[in-house]
C-alpha cells in the first residue's frame, strides 16, 4: 500500500469520525436533523483536508483542530442547501435535496443555523488567533455570496464575458479552497508569506478545478462519469465552453449554436451531439484546457516555492490536488 | 424638554448616524442593495438601543460600541428577511418585503451575506472579549431560528400548550433582548453577576412586550394601532389569547370557536367581534394581562436590584423599558 495514500486516508478517518459525533442541537427536530443529512451525504471532504494538511505541513498535531477543519466543511454544506433552494434542485449527490425532503422554509432555516455553527466551530481556535481568523473567514464567506448572485446574474444575462466568469468562479468556488488551505497554515502558525502563498494556490487552483468540471460535463468518459455528460448543454449552462463559443461562433455556426440554444422543444442526444461538435469545429476544448492549465502551472508553482518544515505532508498535499486536477469524473 | 428623553434621542441619533454610513459591500447590487433597504425600513433600534443603554449604565463613551451595536440590528433584520420569506409575507413596515421587491433567491442570500456582516460588526469588539461575546452570540442566535422553527411547526398544529407558547417566544424574540443587554455589560467591563441579570430581566420582559403585542392586537384602540386590530384573529394566529381560549372553552363557546377557526370564508368584522366575544367571556384579556404582568415584574424587579456607577442611566434604561410595557400601539 502506498504509505502516503495510507496518510492521508488516516487524517479522512479522524475527521468523519469526529463530525460524526458533533453535536449540532437537539431540538426543534425539524431544525438540526436536515444539518445531519446533509452532512452525511458524502463527499470527498476536499475543505477540511486541505486545512489538515496545511496544518500538518508546519505541525503533526492536526488532531488539535478537528473542530476549526469542519467549520469549512459545514460552511460549505450550508451554502449548498441554501443553493439547492435557489437553483430548485432536486437531488444533490444522488440523494433529494433538503428542501426536497423537508420543504424550502426547513432549507432556509437550518441552512441559517448551520452557518451559525460553522462560527461555532471556528470559536474553537486559540483565542489569540480567532480575530484574524474570523476576519478572513468573513470575507471569503461574504465573497462565495458574491459569487452565487453573480452565477444567478448569469442567467438572465445574453452574454458574459470570460473576465466576468472566472471572477464569479473565482468567488463561488476557489476562494473557499484558498481559505481553507491559508487557514490551515495560520493555525499552525505558519509564516504569512506561507499561508499568503497557500490562499493564492487554493485560488487558482479552484479556478482550474472549475474549468475542469465545465470540461469533464462535455468530454468525460460517460462509462467513468457520475452523471449524464452534455447536462450543461442541454441547460444552456454559461460555462467556460460556451461562453467562448458564442464569443468565437460566425456564420452558419454562430447560428446553429443560436438555435440549439433558443430551441423550447429539442432531443437532448442530438443537442449534446451539435453543441459538442461546434465546441469541436472551433477549438474550445484546446481553448479551455490551456486556460485551465494557466491557472494550475500558476498554483502549484506558488505551492512547489513553499520551503516547509515537513516535505513528506508536501508531497502528500501536491498528490491530492494533482489527483484532483487530474481526475475523470 | 425632559433631560432623560434627549439623551435617548442623542443615542439614537448618534447610532442612526452610524448604520447610515456603515458600507456592507457593493457588488453585486442586488446581494447589497436589499441590505440597506431593509436597515433603513425604519423601525425604533430597540436592540442596539439596549445594548448602548446597558453599556453606558457603567461607561460613558458609548460611540466606541456603536458597530457592535449594530451587530444586533443587523441580526435581527436578517431574522426579519428570511421569516418573512417563510411567512409569506407581503409587506414589512408597510414597504414591500425584500423576497417581493426583489425575489425570494436574493431575499435568501442577501440574508445570509446580512448574517456574515453582522459577525463582521460583533469582530469589532475588544480582542480579549471577542471569545465570550461570539459564544453568547452563537447561541442565542441558534436560539432565534429555534424558535421560529417552533413557530412555524405551530402553524400545522392541532393545540399548543402555554407553556409551549411561552418557550417559543422566548426563543424567538426575547433572548435577543437578553442577549443586547447582556452584551452592553460585558463590552462595559460589568461584573459577570450584573450581565447575568440584565440577561434575564431582558428575557423577563421579552416574554412580556410579546404577549403585549398579542394583547394589542385585539385588543388595541383602532384610532392608535398601526395595523387592522384583529389581524391575529382573522388568521387563527396562535397567540397567547386564543390557546388560552381554546384551553377554556367549552360547550357552545367551544364550538363558537371551532366554527370560527375553521370557517373558509367569512365576514372579517364579525369573525374578529364573535372571537373577541368569546375572549371576552372568558376572560382573556385578565388571563393574559396577568401572565403578562408576571414577567414584567419578574423582570423589573431584577432591573431594579440592579447597582450601577450610573444611575441616572439606570433611569432611562427603566424608563425606555417601561414605555414600551405601557405601549398602545
Amino acid at each position: 500500500m502506498d504509505p502516503n495514500k495510507e496518510s492521508v486516508d488516516k487524517i479522512l478517518g479522524d475527521f468523519e469520525k469526529h463530525i460524526q459525533t458533533y453535536q449540532y442541537g437537539q431540538s426543534p427536530i425539524e431544525l438540526y436533523e436536515p444539518i445531519s443529512y446533509i452532512m452525511n451525504l458524502g463527499g470527498k471532504r476536499i475543505r477540511p483536508l486541505l486545512t489538515l494538511l496545511a496544518y500538518s505541513l508546519y505541525r503533526d498535531d492536526y488532531e488539535k483542530i478537528l473542530t476549526p477543519a469542519a467549520a469549512v466543511e459545514v460552511f460549505h454544506n450550508f451554502t449548498l442547501m441554501h443553493d439547492d433552494i435557489m437553483d430548485n434542485a432536486p437531488l444533490r449527490r444522488g440523494k433529494a435535496t433538503v428542501h426536497e425532503k423537508w420543504n424550502p422554509n426547513i432549507a432556509i432555516l437550518s441552512g441559517d443555523v448551520m452557518l451559525v455553527k460553522a462560527y461555532d466551530m471556528l470559536l474553537e481556535v486559540e483565542k489569540e488567533k480567532l480575530p484574524s481568523v474570523m476576519r478572513l473567514f468573513n470575507k471569503t464567506a461574504a465573497e462565495v455570496c458574491e459569487g452565487q448572485q453573480h452565477d444567478m446574474n448569469f442567467e438572465s444575462r445574453d452574454s458574459v464575458s470570460e473576465e466576468a466568469y472566472i471572477d464569479m468562479i473565482r468567488l463561488k468556488t476557489a476562494v473557499l479552497l484558498g481559505f481553507a488551505l491559508q487557514y490551515g497554515a495560520i493555525l499552525a502558525g505558519a509564516p504569512d508569506a506561507d499561508a499568503g502563498r497557500l490562499y493564492e494556490f487554493g485560488v487558482n487552483i479552484g479556478i482550474g478545478f472549475q474549468l475542469k468540471d465545465d470540461l469533464l460535463d462535455v468530454y468525460a468518459d460517460q462509462a467513468k462519469f457520475g452523471k449524464q455528460v452534455g447536462g450543461d448543454i442541454i441547460s444552456n449552462k454559461k460555462t467556460f465552453l460556451l461562453i467562448k463559443a458564442k464569443e468565437l461562433a460566425t456564420g452558419e455556426k454562430q447560428e446553429d449554436l443560436k438555435r440549439w440554444i433558443d430551441a423550447k422543444e429539442f432531443d437532448k442526444e442530438k443537442k449534446v451531439a451539435a453543441v459538442t461538435k461546434i465546441y469541436d469545429a472551433l477549438g474550445i476544448r484546446e481553448l479551455t484546457e490551456a486556460k485551465m492549465h494557466q491557472y494550475f502551472e500558476k498554483g502549484f508553482g506558488q505551492f512547489s516555492s513553499l520551503q516547509v518544515p515537513n516535505p513528506k505532508m508536501k508531497a502528500l498535499l501536491l498528490q491530492l490536488t494533482q489527483d484532483l486536477a487530474n481526475r475523470e469524473k
